[in-house]
């Protein structure tokens, strides 16, 4: 392990992390509210901390995958652990800052504030911030910013950015990850405009923008979008979340007007048919077993489908009062997620397909002895390293779903609650089912479930190996 | 496909289900109930069909693997719909009857029926019987009893053993079919024996044994094993039931005193590891937050995690009450199973030791890059053909059990019954939790969940592909 090169960049996330949290430093002096000096102190301590680091000189530049996947956890860690400081000086338990912080920075959106409007500003608009640096990554950040960090910023890049294989979209790390920064901005700019446009006030247009393009799903309103009852924001939000949830490769296509390669994108299609068809099952169970009126239904079940299945996770109705078979439904998209490359979380569309894909080929196996095909998709030949990684990442998902299901458990909730707190932070969603609903919050839960929890976020975003890599003590050797 | 030799397997499996019915007739005579006639109508119906089967003749004698994975899936839905006549003659609805029928013959051992001591003798007998047939499996029968199946048998056997692998105890596939019955034999006799000296009486001794050596979990008794109110009677159904959940391959490794290499199995170690830890977990917690005595938590922990984990499904305890971290905690071992090549249901030990250690085998890629070591099992390699085939298993899986529970959604139970009703079926277990708990029964469903519920014990006791491998039109090709 590269100590010296992993020290440095944490120093460097701990710098972005001070540089970030000043705007709410202003806004909480502007407010005169009770979080500047909170802000004061954070940025304080993060800054010297970075300083202190910065000064850690490097003997050898070697950076290796191991070396990503260890530096990636444990900025992650730090970021958890440093952007939960305002929160914690603003009166919030430490375990709640954390958790707070780490659906943050997640995407989550899962939270413990009951009355995020009574929240001061400063503190609002860090909560919001804190997804929207999360959702393109940090370190990513950091390679667009500087991006001097050579040989191993490849490595920190595969380790951050979402789905079973990465790709770049330029020669350079540092040019990829400007190009992503770029039509991240651009989005989110784009629907501040457009929100506020619509009547949204221009503090709301901005946050919800930050959580919508990361799709992270924390709201300054408590009813979440549900509060500016507009159907022209429900379905400006929708498109958003939606277009959040596509491979940033694909948008980055189109943003380069190669428009039929974009919309030949295999698993852009496959996103869509499974959220058209999870909105349609689910509109008609509204209409049929709920009463609903048809174009209610459709607009609901469409908000509550994109907002899960991207794992956003805003709520416009309490899908939690839904008939059982349009929850069942949702639960699904909660697994399956967004699409790799995208801000969104889940196991991730890709690697659905590649599973099903490969469930289909063990049948033909067994039809058609001895005749083994290759694996495709986009096209292209999988590796079977690839495809061997995916199946390591979907049992992995589910064995840790299971087992923070089984330590929140330990609190006595019922097994609705407790299966869907454990599903929605590892896919990065937000809220989940019963006692963890769209309605409420995850306030009133044990110390010992909120840092189970935080863990299963941190491990639902890096996608499983980087954190558990860390257990190993190979992880650790120079 | 070779029609002719499936057809004449079918035949044969239904001359098979005729004389299994014998006895049932003979005591529904002999105990002059209502089930008399109805046994009689099921064994003239089968008897006439086999014989029509047994004049079908092959022109080949090519039997391949695609043709042993139809033939058995076939089979097995023949048999749930013939084995279904008597219930229906006595009164049934047929969705019922074949619900009671495929829970008996895949050793799930759900049910139906509220009162089973109110059943007629006969059915009582039959009900458990089924239960026997399947769990060593219906086609070994065969293969035990007829070896002149010729070169397709090995493929047959390969189709309907439970495992990722499988191995040949003897040379001969008839003479490991015939070395695992006569295990199976023995240790029924034995059960049966010991249970009468224990107190039981002889037709409860029978029929439980019958149920317990298949770890099928049918009971005569409407409180199951609990209406006994003995100790000793619990701990020898718990040492049985554990012994049912071990691989046949290390008790035939037993009966021939090979002690070192039984013991030496790794996949009895892990079984053996698992089933203690879960133990003490729950007990721990009963002692801890339901305040039993020390010895009381233990015993209740050890039945239900075996009679569980085996996939047998009796109740001494009405565990749906227990806190919900045991709860947890029985889902969990109901997802594992038991061993490979027992007549347990689940994913089975050996699946979760292969993805356990293939998950760890891709974090230390991560670590060491390029270094690919090959996994290994029982100090064997496992080819990666297989490892893969268990990702694709165990993604299947997940994807019928989260299925199914939006089908049985639909007619809006709570998630925790549509998901654990999924769960105890595709892992044949008989119970799950809430309205299908240990207390319960599946008899207020709606026939579309009997029906999803009915396919998926037949997916969970021919491990998927059998069943899917249909739905292709390659497997119907001559």
């Amino acid at each position: 392990m590269n100590r010296a090169v992993i020290a440095r960049v944490i120093g460097l996330i701990l710098g972005i992390e001070a540089i970030c949290m000043l705007p709410s430093f202003a806004i909480a002096l502007a407010t005169s509210g009770a979080d500047a000096e909170a802000f004061a102190i954070s940025v304080t301590l993060c800054a010297v901390l970075s300083l202190l680091l910065s000064r850690v000189r490097a003997k050898s530049r070697r950076f290796q995958t191991r070396d990503g996947f260890v530096a990636v956890a444990l900025c992650w860690i730090v970021l958890g652990l440093s952007g939960a400081i305002p929160y914690a000086l603003c009166g919030f338990s430490y375990v709640d800052a954390v958790f707070e912080t780490v659906s943050g920075f997640t995407t989550t959106g899962a939270t413990i504030v009951p009355a995020p409007s009574a929240l001061p500003r400063g503190l609002q608009f860090w909560r919001a911030l804190t997804q929207w640096m999360g959702g393109m990554g940090v370190l990513v950040m950091v390679l667009a910013l500087l991006p001097s960090l050579g040989e191993g910023s490849v490595n920190l890049m595969k380790a951050e950015s979402p789905g079973p294989i990465s790709s770049k979209l330029m020669p350079k790390t540092s040019e990829t990850a400007r190009s992503l920064y770029i039509i991240y901005i651009a989005l989110t700019l784009a629907e501040t405009v457009i929100l506020r446009v619509a009547g949204m006030p221009l503090f709301d247009s901005l946050t919800t923008s930050f959580t919508t393009i990361s799709t992270g799903g924390f709201s300054v309103r408590d009813a979440s979008i549900a509060y500016y009852q507009s159907e022209a924001i429900n379905w400006i939000i929708v498109v958003f979340m939606f277009v959040s949830g596509v491979n940033f490769g694909v948008l980055f296509q189109a943003q380069r007007r190669q428009w039929k390669q974009a919309i030949c994108s295999e698993e852009l299609r496959w996103y869509s048919l499974i959220t058209a068809g999870a909105v349609a099952l689910i509109a008609a169970d509204l209409v049929v077993k709920a009463g609903h009126g048809v174009y209610e239904s459709i607009s609901q079940s469409a908000f509550q489908v994109v907002t899960l299945m991207t794992t956003t996770g805003y709520a416009t109705a309490d899908f939690d009062l839904w008939p059982y078979f349009s929850k069942a439904v949702l639960i699904l998209v909660m697994f399956v997620g967004g699409c790799a490359g995208s801000t969104a979380g889940g196991v991730k569309v890709s690697r659905v397909v590649i599973l099903w894909k490969d469930l289909r080929r063990e049948l033909r196996r067994i039809l058609h002895t001895r005749e083994v095909r290759p694996l495709t998709l986009e096209g292209e030949r999988v590796a079977e390293g690839t495809v061997s990684s995916v199946s390591v990442f979907f049992f992995a998902y589910i064995l840790i779903t299971l087992l923070c299901t089984a330590i929140v458990s330990l609190e006595e909730p019922d097994f609705t609650t407790a299966f869907t707190a454990a599903l929605t932070c590892i896919s990065n969603v937000g809220p989940g089912f019963a006692l963890v609903g769209p309605t409420r919050n995850f306030a009133f839960m044990t110390a010992l479930s909120k840092v189970a929890l935080t863990v299963t976020m941190l491990l639902g975003r890096l996608e499983i190996m980087p954190l558990l890599v860390l257990l190993f003590p190979g992880a650790w050797k120079r």
